[in-house]
């Protein structure tokens, strides 16, 4: 029992999530039909999610956010799912800061303080350079045998399909909304390609290129720690979907052979418009999809999820393949994540609805 | 089994070990026969001690410091068993910067910028009441049952010792070394008290004028905490030896009258000087000592703490009380402590030896 309980966390025994969270301008583009994305209640709201999603994965509760994020329809951030795995496996989590528009109460390795602007900007990451060596040099100096990592950056799918797109790879697009506004989300693409003189593919093998002129700050750290930590030697799995995916196109455009995993969820898997298969396969990922079995459930936590709001985030679909890995019953995990919730709707922060 | 392991971590029902880290430029006072503090090697490594701790606590090694700290004779840093303990109780470490030197590897929450300086000049914590209130507002803000609260700041010892005269309460000090330089810290201590143009006393019921005249970063953060955390209900464990007692004299200077523990090691209760046991009667603080019993162990991180070095530090007094109540034997304690320090001899940055 000590031994096995001693396995976590326990540095090169540990298992480590670490979770990138950023922001940027991008999030807050609005179309005739709403928003771009729903990893907030309004923009005002969304502006503080990644900061309350690292408050979440570290104490269980918002601590300096005023909310837990919901979506415009009530649906909570993926956080609580992570938080609720995360109890139950009980891996480590290391936030960190690669530009967050409010500070987190949760403690972070800060990369970088420029949140990202609107990507239809000319240089949307100003820091990308610094941004990837910096979290190369973490993702590098990192004693763990092996590695996952995760996102929270509001607007982040569409960020990453100009990513996609400037690299010549398939411009998957993932969403948080249950209708994702892929002509909405296209026209911005398009748009910040034009403000960068770039066509689709100009940036192959230039990944800091892509990410300074079309992508965020979260994308740029991300593929740094992942050149890190396989220089190191370190095995690494991306938790999520699109993002992460777009972050290991970025590494592999930098020259990244090492075998790669993308953990995601079975929500982003049965999403048409992300394509994460043949995503995965052209970029050479070993995909692991994970059901937790919200189908049916009447939760908060789990029907919308299973009505395809949200999807993904915060270390999602990794969560859920340590929980699988560890042999922890999707039952505890679905039970879990109702004790975190109900624990989040007894606290004296009360979650946000519309 | 899944029950078990998932109060670990876990909001609510985790055990959290906040450790607060600082520096302050008294722990590079030298005198006739040696330097003031043994956390480091050297002056040089003693600055990057604190941040270096806190990556042991994070990740089992260092990551961004050069080395794992150790002292003048090669005493390695009490983090070390601390991390050992964490690796078997699985609490979770929140790690706090109340003005670091250096920069660390780990994630932190940031309550200041700014080191100490000497406490001899006159005043040597200036932003004092920010690092208090901004304490206090996270503490408040936390939404664990219990909490317990660690240090890592070198030359804290005597910055403690200048707290306590100020507040006009016993004016015990212990030692990294096992030599108490004593008649060296009376002089720093009488030193700071003059430029600052206080009495013993003087600073009774003005906790905050104490710490901005003769304290630390890390004691006004600690005692912000405290208020912080006992006003929201929160039971506190104090892990530590006189550092935390001076801390819990600010906090009852402050006008906390909740209960509260002090957990330390069985090397600081058998040190004189510290005269803990009196410190913790004249404070009301419930003395929780443990013994990890290296008495007669022929280990590096064993036999120079059963001759009296080091003796407590990053929450070692806490982290075995934690170890204790959770009934891991303290052989498990021992056996884990070896693994960590072999680990680290074996990890690729070596131990710094003299």
């Amino acid at each position: 029992m000590v031994e096995e309980r001693g396995r976590r966390p326990g540095g090169t025994e540990a298992e480590r999530l670490i979770v990138v969270a950023g922001s940027t301008r991008t999030a807050g583009v609005e179309g005739r039909d709403g928003p771009i994305s729903a990893a907030g209640a309004d923009p005002e709201a969304m502006a503080t999610t990644p900061s309350a999603d690292l408050e979440l994965l570290e104490y269980g509760d918002v601590t300096r956010a005023p909310t837990v994020p919901v979506s415009p329809t009530g649906c909570p951030t993926p956080a609580v799912h992570t938080r609720a795995i995360r109890e139950l496996v009980g891996f480590d989590v290391t936030p960190m800061d690669a530009g967050l528009e409010r500070e987190s109460g949760a403690p972070t390795v800060s990369l970088g303080e420029e949140p990202g602007s609107d990507i239809r900007d000319e240089e949307p990451v100003e820091n990308a350079r610094e941004l990837f060596d910096t979290a190369k040099g973490f993702g590098r100096s990192l004693p763990d045998a092996e590695l996952a990592i995760g996102e929270t950056i509001p607007g982040g799918t569409t960020t990453a399909m100009a990513v996609l797109g400037a690299l010549g790879e398939r411009p998957a697009v993932s969403s948080s909304l249950p209708a994702n506004p892929l002509a909405l989300k296209r026209k911005v693409v398009d748009d910040a390609l034009a403000s960068s003189g770039l066509e689709p593919g100009d940036a192959a093998g230039t990944p800091i290129e892509a990410v300074r002129c079309v992508g965020d700050p979260v994308l740029a750290a991300v593929a740094g720690l992942i050149v890190g930590a396989t220089d190191a030697g370190i095995e690494v799995t991306l938790a999520g979907g699109t993002q992460l995916a777009a972050a290991a196109a970025l590494a592999r455009h930098a020259g990244v052979e090492a075998p790669l995993r993308l953990a995601t969820t079975s929500f982003v898997a049965e999403d048409g418009s992300a394509g994460i298969e043949a995503l995965a396969t052209d970029l050479d990922l070993d995909l692991q999809v994970t059901d937790p079995g919200f189908d049916g459930r009447n939760h908060p936590a789990m029907a919308a999820y299973a009505a395809g709001e949200a999807k993904e985030g915060v270390g999602m679909g990794g969560a859920l393949w340590l929980a699988e890995r560890d042999g922890v019953p999707m039952d505890a995990v679905r039970e879990r994540i109702e004790t975190v919730y109900d624990r989040l709707t007894r606290s004296k922060r009360s979650l946000s609805r519309p």
